[in-house]
């Protein structure tokens, strides 16, 4: 928890100075950066900073300022609830003599004396600044977890997006981190929430600052729907004019990348929400790159995504974020379980796994984390549940630990519950050389809230088959009302992409849609149109085996 | 944004008058209603007035006193979080020299003496305030925007209701407008809040009594239900447990006036709410009447409902409430697009269009923008999302423009989309001289969250069989499991309302119910009578034409 | 409503003692347990307590400080916002002068003077302060609002809870209540409620207390499952990283017997929280008393569940926690007539019908009561409505008595609108001696939201046949898609238990689950599997016949 850590730090740090004697007035200010306070507060301090918020409490008047190097809160003090220095407004440059104090990790400066810069000094340190904000944001790329073409291909984008996620950070810009609702959604927001949580209490030296400007929160659907970005910008315009905030950088992780991204980003972006994708699904042709600050994903440097997890990517994007973050080393290999990395590049899922096992996560282990992320993702639905989500990821590791022995053969039990509902219900036949197993949901599943869901039913039964009868060249496909869920092995030479096509193109009046990766995806169509669709789906796969 | 509004009111009015000393103990404390000082703080006054609430604070103890001419917060200091005055209790009235001070748009009163009034003055001062709050609510009649018969007509209503809505700010009593959940709907809301929202902020002196004092929320149904009435009432409670706050005025905007609303009415009535109605709609029965404080509607001075929408006039009654009220003057056409009163009264219509085009809104862009808030209605469903709303309806004006480039062609193409799904499952049949189209929903609606949604597709294949085949008596009726969803042209002679009676007279079983317009609206029934309403329908039509 | 209590509590306290002098510095401070503070305070007092949290507000630090009498919150004042006597710590013992000051109902003491314990110090007064909490918690059982079997053989587990929960409001842990949503959930929810939520007023000196160390609320499903216990974990666990707070104590009343609520109730102590259970459903074996502090249900004393409802069980328990809790005494009798318990045990209900009568609660008041319940905890649904609640419960008893004269009568309708809809689509056959009455829902039920729901409507058509025609051996089964819920007279031998176990060695692939009394209860199953389940229970009712 950020709380521990920052609490922590701000002990530790006080004690490696000599406590400062705030009751004795020396006389004497040392000029400082805000940023060198933090560790250091030895009394008296000279600051300059921008005003960039001036809140008014029953007790004294709080200003927000700062210089590029973080941001302190100045307490003016001119009788209760009384309006101290009136003639310090938003958006000015100050000079300050402040005595400093703390109390519960938060560092906040007393104001002995505040004046307004002149035009001349004002224009000369907002110069200033923003260099220093600059040279702040910068990052020094460090090593990869493990070494590998898709990695060092997309270095740049990495320098570059964490560059960006840092200068929101020092500019005081809230930070929304969006993911797909599924176990590698989860790892891609946890890597990024652990490593941008410790830089926003650093930046504000206040634990609470981490529930005023982070947010990080499943989409609904497999995409970063219009839906999602109407309430993230009227979430976000309510903190602008309730509490002064700026409008966010979203950061859409495991999502993102495609056509359906376009209008939710560019709605958002009327408002002055600025976008960073990290993801690693296929599109058509990249309509996202030149709406967003940095784009990340594999497919734009000619690698495959579908070999590649979006959490992987974002627990290195974490590294480059903060170089202090802990505890994500494992994340790659959790969500290579996920999302099968396991059968699209063995080779990069196995040298995540020894960077893992270090950690002292065995591959059985990671297994069942993956497993029980998953089963919760599915109760907590739409619900950010941070403290809750750190205990899965490892806050602390003894709870994680209980709460995956006690949940994980539960779960399985819910898997082979599933698994025998639907292999009671699935029809299997021979097409050419591919096996097609059918299986009706709406025959046999009890219904919303049911866990395993349709997707993931589908792909166990495909699994199953595959173990069972030794069958390699099979397509499983879960039919739905309006919808059809697929999972194909390499070996049945199936494309997802190419069946919508196919389908758009024969029965165009089934207005199909959908996505996915090459070997698993779903794609809807009007009800009245499944047995066509079916039916063609059929014939897709005689085209092609 | 009330915000920027206010701040700047405050800022001018202390430009205008001369800076206060606070520091400066002079003595001379002027007499002052607590309404006059808003705009000439000049350092100190004696006021007297009732003590409404009194907070607490871990500084000062603030108490809320009002004089009839508006509210103030005093303060006063014993020691941070020590009750200061303790002999001064909530509802005691007060005499008080304030020092005033002022910040972030608020002005405060530095207690320096209070106390408690006698029971004469008490009691005199009483009579004073009631009446000075009558005088203060007392509505001066703004001509209308246009002229007509129906606001002729309705102008004792609009002039009682206005006055009943500014009384509720004058006495600190919350307002909850609740509207239709369609673009007529927000547009009278949302008329209704920009009147509002800019009293509250004057009474309380306050930037945030516009979040504590007004909430603005759709209803789920075209009703304001039983469900929508608990909830106003559960959380009206909570605030006067938690807050001592008043219960509040509702008023319902573009529903409220039909049997249907009675029952939620008097169950928030017995917990101490009262209502406005301000509705269009039809109703067999005038039920509601004599259980609100006002009620509007066209059908109650003998003029058609349908010919006339609510958000005309909720904006009419907007001028009413507030004089000073701004960028109104377009809503009526966009409520009358959205509603389709160009079909129904084009004189109406064509002098609202005049209205809108001196505020720069054309035809066109009204239409867009109409359709645009339909859309964003159907995605943020019941969310108040007041910042959102407001630039949806122009404030400020070029986000506006960039909103309804950006979606109104998305939003076409989903109509589009959404038509073409239509027609190729609509028949149609001749019946005596009426043509019936039918759609049954069930066999090609994509499902739950799809937009367009079912009642805007009948629209549009209704009005796309109209315009493509010249078809004039026609009757397009949307099928659904339990409900269907009905248009009608003038020529068919159809009526939803005697529909409704004849299908309830042939088949009470089916448990008939509905409303709307004559010519729109929908009716619901079992599930297994689907296939005899429809055919009674088709009798109906047949019995008509 | 508590506020209120607690306002009068506090004066009439207040009243009795001297008003204290806290300007003058006598010099002189009464050594005081904090327990006894709250009756008399006569200006100046030392005591000893644990810091159990420190807030650091914009004006003085304020120390939550517990002796295990009581919880105090002392305030020191170091200039506005300024951390005063930063050398103590959460967790730290202190010796403390204070000066004491009310204010709204709370009382808090200025600190004069407070210092660190020394170790000898510190363990001896830890070691007092356990056995203070332990004597405070200690319950001086009342006697039974009535005489029965039951109650006398719970008799030490009852004690055994009661402490439990006043051990828990000592020791400042949250409390959270979980009931089932029906009208016997609410009334053993509003039950213990009303006992508990004035002890923490009392233990925090606070009116405000009430909301933060206490929740009620329904939980979705006939179970308490592993969603609600995610969700509660996941709300604590925030509680606690933000505000310092405990884990929770959380009470499962009208659930949580049955193994379905063992892996929600292991989920939540994983991560601190602990459990009573206060239960009438009938389980197989109890895995469930293991797992909690204390397990009440009938059936663990070889009684009949089904013959005595829960709210009879925590209004009986609510003595035990608090001697002063005052109106729950027609509560069992409401309770019982939800529950059907006049069928079941009609000398017990004639006993607590007496009871209620006495406090002006009818038979025929009673019966209304209980429905307008079940129609509000339909409506109000997962929300807390605290305040609304207590409406419904008779605070005040004229709001109570209005909101069910205009409710019921309204209710009464709804009820015969099912009733009819029902009956016109109910099939009856003669199964042996037995008469079988199915209900197939799909075909008449208007769907989500409708009122009566489907287990009611079973319930009244159930009633109505034995009613209209004297039938005495009756089943009635309400069929839906993937589930059934059942009715059935003593006549009939039916058993709800029996026939899912008959069900599941018949049809194992129909996945068949469910619960609920002998005569009442539900089933779910596979929705491929409807017509197979309905002829074995034809089959099954034979068999019994």
């Amino acid at each position: 928890m950020i709380k521990k850590n920052n609490k922590k730090f701000v002990k530790k740090d006080f004690k490696k100075g000599v406590k400062p004697d705030f009751n004795k007035s020396s006389g004497i200010f040392t000029k400082k950066k805000i940023g060198e306070i933090g560790s250091v507060p030895e009394g008296k301090f000279e600051l300059m900073g921008k005003v960039n918020r001036i809140i008014q409490t029953t007790g004294p008047t709080v200003f927000v300022v700062s210089d590029g190097t973080g941001s302190l809160q100045l307490k003016g003090f001119a009788g209760a609830g009384e309006r101290s220095y009136p003639e310090i407004e938003e958006e000015d440059c100050v000079k300050a003599k402040v005595k400093l104090e703390e109390f519960n990790g938060e560092i906040e400066g007393d104001i002995v004396t505040i004046t307004k810069l002149s035009d001349d000094e004002h224009n000369e340190f907002l110069k200033v600044m923003e260099q220093v904000e600059k040279d702040r944001a910068r990052v020094i790329p460090p090593e990869f977890l493990v070494e590998g073409n898709v990695l060092n291909k997309l270095k740049n984008n990495f320098i570059e997006a964490a560059t960006q996620i840092r200068l929101a950070v020092i500019q005081d810009r809230p930070i929304i981190v969006r993911h797909h609702n599924d176990t590698d959604g989860y790892s891609s927001g946890f890597a990024l929430e652990r490593a941008i949580l410790p830089l926003i209490g650093k930046q504000h030296s206040s634990e609470k600052a981490g529930w005023e400007f982070f947010t990080r929160a499943p989409c609904a659907a497999p995409f970063y729907e219009i839906d999602d970005s109407i309430r993230d910008t009227a979430l976000s315009l309510r903190n602008v004019a309730k509490f002064s905030n700026k409008m966010p950088l979203i950061i859409i992780a495991d999502n993102g990348s495609s056509p359906e991204d376009l209008m939710a980003i560019k709605q958002a972006k009327i408002h002055g929400a600025d976008f960073i994708i990290v993801d690693h699904h296929f599109f058509d042709k990249d309509v996202i790159s030149e709406n967003v600050l940095v784009h990340i994903n594999p497919f734009l440097v000619g690698e495959d995504g579908s070999k590649f997890s979006a959490g992987m990517l974002c627990a290195e994007l974490a590294r480059f974020i903060n170089p202090d973050v802990k505890h994500v080393e494992f994340i790659p290999a959790l969500a290579g379980f996920a999302d099968r990395i396991d059968l699209g590049d063995p080779v990069i899922m196995e040298k995540y796994l020894e960077v893992a096992k270090k950690e002292g996560y065995t591959k059985e282990l990671l297994s069942e984390i993956s497993l029980v992320i998953d089963y919760i993702s599915a109760k907590v639905r739409f619900m950010e549940v941070r403290e809750y989500i750190e205990v899965l990821f490892g806050e602390p590791r003894d709870k994680q630990k209980q709460l995956v022995e006690l949940l994980a053969p539960h779960i399985h039990a819910l898997d082979a519950k599933g698994l025998m509902m639907a292999k009671s219900n699935a029809k299997t036949e021979k097409i050419g050389k591919t096996n097609l197993q059918l299986l009706y949901f709406e025959e046999f599943f009890p219904g919303f809230g049911f866990y395993p869901k349709p997707g993931r039913i589908t792909g166990m039964v495909h699994d199953n088959l595959q173990e069972e009868k030794g069958i390699t060249s099979l397509v499983s496909v879960g039919v739905l009302g309006t919808s059809m869920t697929i999972r194909a092995t390499d070996e049945s030479n199936f494309s997802v992409h190419e069946l919508i096509k196919f389908l758009d193109s024969e029965i165009p009046d089934a207005f199909v849609d959908g996505g996915g990766h090459k070997n698993a995806g779903s794609i809807t169509f009007l009800p009245n149109k499944q047995k066509e669709i079916v039916k063609l789906t059929k014939d897709f796969i005689k085209g092609r085996s």
